[in-house]
């Protein structure tokens, strides 16, 4: 280890309290001596993504929320509900680190030649536990990224890209042909309309505002739909005509938008059908896969789409784990290639630790709102 | 040709108008000639399943509906709300037969010897428009009963018993061991019971009513929970941690319950699983196919399991095409010989076409209440 690394860094960490508290602070944490094949990375650009929130927020009542302790050392606390709580019992008592990915540079290695190899690089990590200022890994979960790129280009290298790969990739495996993505504005939306139009997918993209319809026309998108729009339904009909696409990966979860993606595939299908009425529906199966929760509120069906259908979760880590490991690496490296084009994320906020947690930025990065993307930097 | 066979005989239709009308009766169908490998049946029992009721009452507004025309020849009309007209396009201004199945005698042949040879015989058939008095259907649709089966024994030979095997065959296809069956005290439900005690498949029935309960055990069957108990939640997971169960068949698909069956499984995943806390679930997958609309109000889901799950529609007929041709014979064969036993059905009551279409009826099997299951009998 070189001198420069101190004996302990800051961490953010989430804890539920038996009685029902949601419990956010920094705790210092010990830097660990690597082993032979580990190196310790200084993390300096780790998102905020949607899918932290579910370990760092833990379903609390968020309009309960305060802040007290330092400004150097805030603490957040939230109830929860009680109903929330069922699903929580695992983790009660336990503080747990957060951020499921970021990059950084490797300060110091093991004693294995690929360890070694990594002193000094810029590498991005998806190893939990992110959102500390270092971080002990194993040199296979590093991502090297190209000499000179900045830690902030590669913050997001794994979970945005890899889900707009996933997404393309499941659709292929499952002899489809085109794709439908919902809250389409978000980075992860803006990344698979470069991705489909490379790929030559068919892509009809729903957002939820104008602005947000302009400015994915703005990247060349095709086909976008506003779910505020008065003739919402028959837009998407009509796209949905147009691609034949019959699977949608659906960030919001809650409400009607999946039904009503689902009715009007159904209503496409029935009308591209020949022969005779089917008291059934069509034959077209269609699918839903719900990869986030924006809208935490019910998923409400109607089942006005026939029987010929699905709606069901989707997770990356899973996907990933179904690969195989050459196609694996083919993704990686092909997202450390792009991430600077077709995989680039940019942000609205830079935060230290401590500012993450305080109301202004808080209030913002926990509503999810589309457009608000956050980069904690442990060492401002 | 035999004398006994009048040129015309009567079926049950089924209109929807233009404006929005559904409109029932009877009218007169001139009964075909056989082709070689045809024959007629003389139609002496066919239920009135759940599944009949899509295409028969189109999803009209039954508090809207009206009797007129005469005894014999009862008009039966109802609104269809402008919402639902829309998956109607299809069907509108075609008057449609109804009746999925039924048995009946064969009274004409065509002259292949396969015809010839099913004279006089009773026969099981799954060919639609079978609320009629005569039917004229290829000799490979006819499941042949056992010499002196009467026709009632026989009028229920497909639908529920394939589903029931179906049901059963999925799940093995799917490498899971147990089922969940909701609506479980049904004629369906209650051949399932008898079906999984046979093939030694642990089965969680829910029922809705203490005496569906109660009607439940006195067959044997050994997890029974009543949705209408307060201690429905909490008898659930006990079931399903005791069966493992990951997979439902919901008849219901309205409201809360395939939410329930859900969040119940990932309670009782969760309780057995071993290691880490995971922020997204279990990853247990679990999945409810829904298989009817005894609730046509929307499905309601809480996604407070996880993302390992899925919920869609299942269809019989998509699943016998599945099939290899063998593999339907033997599951037809077994029907066959169970008729008197595992697949046995029994009936509330008998109508005729008629007053199937009387008030005194259609206000009771149009409610789809379990327990209450017709028998129309053509030539009574």
């Amino acid at each position: 280890m070189t001198t420069t690394i101190p004996e302990t860094g800051l961490a953010l960490h989430s804890l539920v309290t038996e009685d029902g508290v949601l419990e956010l602070s920094l705790v210092d944490v010990a830097v660990p001596e690597p082993k032979a094949n580990q190196v310790v990375i200084r993390v300096e650009a780790a998102p905020i993504n949607p899918s932290d929130l579910g370990l760092l927020l833990a379903g609390a009542d968020l309009s309960t929320a305060t802040v007290a302790g330092s400004a150097d050392r805030p603490v957040v606390t939230a109830s929860i509900a009680k109903s929330a709580m069922r699903a929580l019992t695992a983790r009660v008592g336990t503080s747990l680190p957060v951020g499921n990915e970021g990059a950084g540079t490797v300060v110091a290695a093991g004693t294995s030649p690929e360890a070694q190899a990594l002193l000094g690089r810029t590498v991005s990590v998806a190893g939990g536990a992110m959102y500390s200022q270092f971080r002990c890994v194993d040199v296979a979960l590093c991502l090297v990224l190209p000499e000179g790129t900045p830690a902030k280009v590669g913050a997001s290298a794994f979970v945005n890209p890899l889900t707009a790969l996933g997404m393309v990739e499941t659709m292929r495996r499952e002899g489809r042909t085109a794709l439908v993505h919902t809250a389409a504005a978000s980075n992860l939306g803006q990344m698979l309309v470069r991705l489909c139009a490379e790929e030559q997918v068919p892509l009809v993209n729903i957002v939820r505002k104008p602005e947000q319809e302009a400015l994915l026309r703005s990247l060349g998108a095709v086909h976008v739909c506003d779910s505020s729009s008065p003739t919402f339904m028959r837009d998407l009909i009509a796209a949905l005509t147009e691609t034949s696409a019959t699977l949608a990966f659906d960030a919001i979860g809650g409400g009607t938008l999946a039904s009503q993606i689902l009715t009007c595939m159904e209503v496409a299908a029935a009308a591209s059908a020949t022969g005779e009425y089917s008291r059934y529906g069509s034959t077209t199966h269609k699918r839903v896969y719900i990869y986030g929760g924006l809208d935490r509120g019910p998923t409400e069906l109607t089942r006005s789409f026939g029987f010929a259908w699905d709606i069901g979760g989707w997770l990356l880590t899973p996907f990933l784990q179904s690969l195989e490991p050459e196609k694996f690496q083919r993704l990686r490296s092909r997202v450390a290639d792009g991430l600077e084009s077709t995989f680039a994320s940019s942000y609205t906020k830079e935060v230290s630790l401590s500012a993450a947690l305080q109301p202004d930025a808080f209030s913002v990065y926990s509503l999810q709102a589309t457009g608000e993307k956050f980069l904690i930097a442990p060492h401002h």
